[in-house]
Order: structure tokens, then C-alpha cells, then sequence
């Protein structure tokens, strides 16, 4: 019998290993490692629980510890933890209830997560200052704003989870502030994108500082300031949501190396520098389709699909993770905003690109048809080989066709290819020339010029 | 001076090919003869009109002919029939108010458009009988349905127009009947797609007569009933809308080839036999992204697309028309449908393909989103190669997704590639698995087996 398939961390990667595996082997055992209570849960429904479009929290659990191992047959112990993999003897160190314990293991999957970014910000520890990075947070604000019916949230951080949270505690009838250290919200949308989102937060009744910098948080006990550089605003409800960094503590400490993201290095079947030590999630790093080297999109769709591949893999189908082309989506309010890609000019310099980019702003349907909206598109493409790199898209509608762009810049397609796709039309559903054909005919003339 | 670039029809390919042609150069003399009075208007919302959702037919023309007559400096000649091409002299025979003249060309376009099907039905020309192919008709219908108030309609096709019509005349309280010789309606969207539809209709209070054959209609001087083989329906206003046939007659004329579909044959610069003479739009071939081989897909962006490249072929600027995947999306009362490249088996067979499909029903958000609905998606692979060779999705929202197909298929991605593509994912937009890469996967899966 081979040893078994341990997994650490029993989220999107893990979780998603784990089924995979067990369905292509039944006969393997497989034992997750989860060192808190919640599994499978969809963290980016999180802010919509403390918004009340989710009722209940369990409801954002895909499938739960009963069913992973009743009906899927996986060891899955939670509140267990690793704390250490011991490559020489293929073992792990598990420590659960006060005692540890030896696990050997045939191969090991790391899929320990990304952490909240912590500033170190005074205040910290006052009562009503949360991050929003697990289950229990998410009760814990949700609570808070319920019980303590709080009037002034303050969110630092203006990438989603902050734009998401501006939402959720708008809804619940909290005035809400965001202080963004940057010139800008949603940075990887970039400039064209980020402003529309800015003007729609403010309609909304958000109260933006961009280029402000938060010092910390005072209060008694209990947060009731936050403090910046010149002056003192009043906040009852903090929300830190600056970022994430990959968990690779256990990774490094069993000598797994790092890439230069600081996340864990993977081949593209998503093994590490030891080829019975798998990485996946948002503790690992994925390949970039744009630039092909390593990238770090801690995002849920890139941690399900490259758990399954190492699923496979393990179980004698190597199947490569995937790339990752970046491509998210955000609701802020009543507008969307998608992005894939490489859109930041310095970052495609960096790649070796001469990046040119059109902004075009294209109603989503007829004008003779009634509904119509504009949707903003950025197309960005290298002037030389006219390679697409990239697109950013807002509006109140349509934000999904990211993923036409999102397609073309995985297979690498020219402004030209993208120019002559057969996309759909009706007039309920798009103009003649979808708006990502418009921008790439804009973006086409502009680079023959 | 250049002999001029004559434009026969004034729609979508042609008015174009003539902003296209005058923007490159603006020296060029560009004269397009149009034997109606409309010009560039948008055939695909005339049903929006008989709706009512649409005001004013007026709105359904995107660029007015004084606008392409003085901003844009086109000589456009509405009521002007172009009877003739002579090659060997390359001039045209236009006729109008009663006269005839020669108008010489460097280039001609013919840009003739399809004409609506008439089969050999009694009373076709009956009072209340019409078929949608022009705006006259458009108008006619609508104004007979505020006027005369029919009670019961009776459409006879089941393709786009008759499920477009059919929503209209509901919404304007009229009880509608479609009549379709075939066993299923949408032919084109395949089986699992047309029965979703189906089954809405029925729900949406449309009585759907499957394979039944229509002989003719009855009435004294005004249409009062259907003719069926077996009965006798009551209807006082009918809609045919059968399918369109390409409008080739000038063409045969003047010795200009025809394709295997009947359609003109063109190359890849949609030019015909005769290098200075192009077809566009309706009336022409394009060749099939998939087979790779000539196709008539009447529909609005590969005129639009086929116009535009040929304004830049005959000013000096070779460019491709283009492939057509045949993408298509209709609205069908509360639903949407679409489709893209090849679905149907026989069709995929005749390619040299060895088809093989999924159907599957997917949420277009995560379970816990509120508004999810489901989204049928069928996507159609080859075994061997593992290339997507199409898809059909219905559903209430979604159907657009058939973009992201639509690239994969122009594109030659296997099903591998799409399940590998990284889409957008945000609950409010999708579930962390996209239902096209849904798709994909169950079709990876069973293709494997």
C-alpha cells in the first residue's frame, strides 16, 4: 500500500487535490490537514455575509467535513496542524489538542493559504479592528455591525476586499471611508479603470483618501479613531484590507524554496524543488501566460484548478496546473470591473513589451435598444509583435467579457485576431461590434497609425 | 483620377465598405446605389420595433443618409436599382425614375443582401400576410397590429425571426402561434438548446406546432385562417419567416461565381472570379473558421466586418474579411440562446470531425449568490484532435458566455485549452468554475472516458 497523499491546509487547493485524487484512486488514502474548523469555504463570499446577502455563514461552505468524508472518502482532520515536513524522513509533524504526532507521507500537497498583511499599525489589538481573512472574522464584523450597530467604518485599503467591504457596510448603513496610501484604488485594473470605480464610490457616499497614509487606531479599549499624518478622523469599525502574503513558513523551515514573488516556487505540474513536495493556492506561485515567468494571483480559481491538476499528478496522470493570466473581477456598488493580463506599463516594459494601450467607452448594446450602458474597455498590446497583453473593463454591465480578452491573451492572439472574432450579436445582448472588438479596431488603427 | 468605387445596396457591407473606403482615401470617389430608401439600418431590431421597445423605426437606422452624404462624403443614391454590371466595359446599368445610365468602376461591391423566403404558400398575398425582411415590412406589421388589433398571429418558421416575432406580438397582446415544418425550432442551436426554448414558449402562452407543414392561408381579401394539412387554424395576421436567400441574381448576370451554398463565392479578400469585382455581406460566402470551408451566415457583424475590410482592400490596404465561427445569439422571451461554430453531427461528420458533446446545466453564480440561474451549456469537440468545434448555451442570463467559446473555436483551442483559460470569477458575476470551463471539463472528462 503507498503512503499516503497528505495535504496541509483544507481550503480551494487542498480540498480540491483532495477529491480529485481520491476519485481518480479510491484505494489511496488521503489526509488533510486542516488546522482550523472552517474547509472549503468561498472566501470571496465573505464580504457578502456581512452585507446580508448571505444569510448564513455555513452557506459559503462548498462542500462540508461531513461530506468530504462520508461521501469522498477523505481522512480530513480539522484543527489539526503541521508544523513541520520532514523531507528526508517523508513525514510531517502534526500537532492537534496539545500533542503531536509523525504522519509519513508518499507526497505531500502545501496549500496553507495567504495571511491578511498586517501594517504594523498601533492600535491593532483595539476591539472593532478586523482584517477579513477567515470564516471566523467574517462572523466576528458581521456581529459587530449587527450588535454594535457601528456609525463610521474605516477600510484601509482600496483593492477589493476594501471596494467590497465600502459595499457590504454601505448596505448596512455604516458611513464608510477608505484611505488608500496610493494614488489610486484597484491597482492591478489600472489608471482608466480605477478612476471610474473612484467617482462611482463617492456617488455612492464613500468617502475616498487616496495618498493617505494611516498611522494607527486609538481608542479605549474599543476603536474610536483612526490616525493619519495631519489629522484625527472618528471610526467605531475598522477594516485592514492591504494586501495578503503567502503562507510559507512550514515550506521554507522544511527548505522548499521560494520564487521571487516570495511565494513557493513550482514547475508547471506544481512541484517544488523536492518532487514529492506539491505547492498549490495561494501559498504558491503560478506561471504568468503574459510574461511566462512566475507570478503570485492568490485568486480561488488558480487554487481549484491547480489542486486538481496535483490531484492527478499524484495519482499517475501528471497534468499541468495551469497559467495564470491574472483575470479578476470586482462588484463595486452598481458598477463591475474586470481585468486580465498585463495592463501596467512598467510592468510590461519589464517583460520586454512596448506596451500601447486605447481606452474606448462603448455602449453594451444598440442605441436604439433600451438599457443600454457604457462599458470602459483598455486594451493594451505589445506595438511591436501586436501580441494583446492585456484589458481592463468597467460598467454597470457586462464586466464579464473580460473573458474574450482573458481567452485571446492565453493563446496569444494579435490586436488583428482579436479584431476579427466572431462574437455574438443581438441587440439585447451587444452592438454589432462588441465592445472588445471596438477597442481592439481603436487599438489597431493606433499602433499602424 | 481613379474610376470610381460603385457600391451596390446600401446596408450593412456596403455603407461599410464606403465609410471605410472614403476615410483611407478621401480622394476616392465612392458612390453607392441603393434601390430602397434605407440605408444602413439595423434589420436585427426590427422586431424591437413591433414591440414596442423600440419608438421610432427612424431610431433602427445607425447613420442617416444626409450624415454619409456630407460628413462622411459618400455619393449615396437611394432609389437607384444597379441592373447590370458589364465587366468588360466595367460599368454599372443604374436605373432609376424611370431612366437608365452607365456608371463607370475601378471596383465594384456587390453588397445585394438576402431576401426573406417565399415558399410556393396559397395567399401569400393576402391582407396581413408579411414576411420581416425590410423596413417597410417592419412598419407595415407594426402599424397593422396598433390598427387592426389581430387577436390571433400565426408565425410559420421557428428560426430567429419567428421566436423574436413571436415575444413581440405577445408583448403587444396578440396569441401567437408558430408553425414549424421541422421537429424542432433554432435548427441551429442544436437539440438540447432548442428544447430549453421550446419549453419556455409554451410557458411563455405560445402554441408551438412542431413538424407541421403549412399549405397556405385563407381568407377574403384579408388573411382569416391557416392552412394545415389536417385542419384549419383561425389567424389574422401572419408572419413568415422561413429563412433568407441571398440576393444573386445581379451577380449570375454578370458572370460572377457562385459557391456551393448558393451564396457568391469570394476569397479571402472577398473578392469574386473578377479581382475588381467584391461581394459582401448577405448575399456572399465566408469561409467557416471550423471547416474551412465556404459558408452563408447572413447575419450583421460579417457584413459589417466584410465591408470594412474591402473599404481598405480597394484603397490599397489588402485585409481579410475574415472567418465567420457563425456565432448567433437570440432572445427568446426571458431566455437567452447562442451558438457558435460547429454542433450539429452531421454537419461535424461531413467536416472529418468525430464529434462528441456534453450537456451540461451550471449556476451562472455560486449557490449562495442570490439570482443564480442555470445556464445549459452543449460544447461539441473532436475525439481525435480534442479541437472545440462549437457550443450552444441557453439560459436567463449568461448566454453571452458564448464569446469566450467563440474565440476558443477561431482560435483551434482544445477543450484541454478552454478548461485551462483563466475567467473571471467574483460571486456576483460567477461561480469559481465559469459554466463554460464547467463544460469543458465534463467534456475533457468523457472524451478521456
Amino acid at each position: 500500500m503507498d503512503d499516503p497523499f497528505v495535504i496541509v491546509g483544507g481550503d480551494a487547493a487542498g480540498m480540491s487535490a483532495a477529491s480529485k485524487a481520491k476519485r481518480a484512486d479510491p484505494e489511496l488514502d488521503v489526509i488533510v490537514f486542516e488546522r482550523g474548523e472552517w474547509v472549503s469555504y468561498a472566501a470571496c463570499g465573505m464580504p457578502y455575509y456581512v452585507k446580508g446577502t448571505v444569510e448564513d455563514l455555513e452557506d459559503l461552505v462548498a462542500v462540508t467535513p461531513e461530506e468530504f468524508r462520508e461521501d469522498r472518502d477523505v481522512d480530513l482532520r480539522t484543527g489539526h496542524e503541521v508544523i513541520a515536513i520532514d523531507r528526508e524522513e517523508k513525514t510531517v509533524t502534526v500537532e492537534a489538542d496539545g500533542e503531536q504526532f509523525e504522519q509519513p507521507y508518499g507526497s505531500v500537497l502545501i496549500g496553507t493559504g495567504a495571511r491578511a498583511v498586517e501594517p504594523p499599525f498601533d492600535g491593532l489589538e483595539l476591539e472593532g479592528v478586523y482584517t477579513l481573512r477567515s470564516m471566523d472574522e467574517a462572523d466576528a464584523i458581521e456581529s459587530f455591525v449587527t450588535d454594535r450597530e457601528p456609525e463610521r467604518a474605516a477600510i484601509v485599503g482600496g483593492g477589493y476586499v476594501g471596494i467590497e467591504m465600502a459595499e457590504a457596510l454601505t448596505e448596512r448603513g455604516v458611513d464608510v471611508s477608505i484611505f488608500e496610501m496610493l494614488p489610486r484604488t484597484l491597482q492591478p485594473f489600472g489608471e482608466q479603470t480605477a478612476e471610474i470605480v473612484e467617482d462611482h464610490l463617492r456617488d455612492q457616499g464613500v468617502d475616498l483618501h487616496l495618498e493617505t497614509a494611516v498611522q494607527g487606531f486609538g481608542g479605549d479599549g474599543r476603536v474610536e479613531t483612526v490616525e493619519l499624518e495631519a489629522e484625527t478622523v472618528a471610526a467605531d469599525l475598522v477594516v485592514v484590507g492591504v494586501g495578503v502574503t503567502p503562507n510559507v513558513d512550514l515550506a521554507e523551515k522544511a527548505g522548499i524554496e521560494l520564487g521571487p514573488t516570495g511565494a513557493i516556487a513550482t514547475d508547471e505540474y506544481g512541484r517544488t524543488n523536492d518532487e514529492d513536495v506539491y505547492a498549490a493556492g495561494d501559498c504558491a506561485e503560478a506561471t504568468n501566460v503574459v510574461t511566462g515567468e512566475p507570478d503570485h494571483v492568490p485568486l480561488a480559481l488558480t487554487a481549484n484548478r491547480a489542486g486538481r491538476a496535483i490531484g492527478s499528478t499524484v495519482t499517475g496522470d501528471p497534468t499541468p496546473t495551469g497559467g495564470t493570466a491574472g483575470t479578476a473581477i470586482v462588484k463595486a456598488f452598481e458598477l463591475g470591473a474586470a481585468r486580465t493580463g498585463v495592463i501596467d506599463e512598467d510592468r510590461a516594459l519589464e517583460a520586454g513589451f512596448d506596451p500601447v494601450s486605447v481606452t474606448v467607452q462603448v455602449p453594451t448594446r444598440p442605441h436604439y435598444y433600451p438599457g443600454a450602458t457604457d462599458l470602459t474597455v483598455t486594451l493594451v498590446a505589445d506595438r511591436d509583435s501586436k501580441r494583446v497583453l492585456g484589458a481592463s473593463l468597467v460598467g454597470r454591465d457586462g464586466a464579464k467579457r473580460i473573458d474574450t480578452v482573458a481567452t485571446a491573451v492565453d493563446t496569444g492572439l494579435t490586436v488583428g485576431e482579436l479584431e476579427s472574432l466572431d462574437l455574438a450579436y443581438a441587440p439585447p445582448f451587444s452592438p454589432v461590434w462588441d465592445p472588445v472588438l471596438t477597442a481592439a479596431k481603436v487599438l489597431s488603427g493606433t499602433i499602424e497609425g
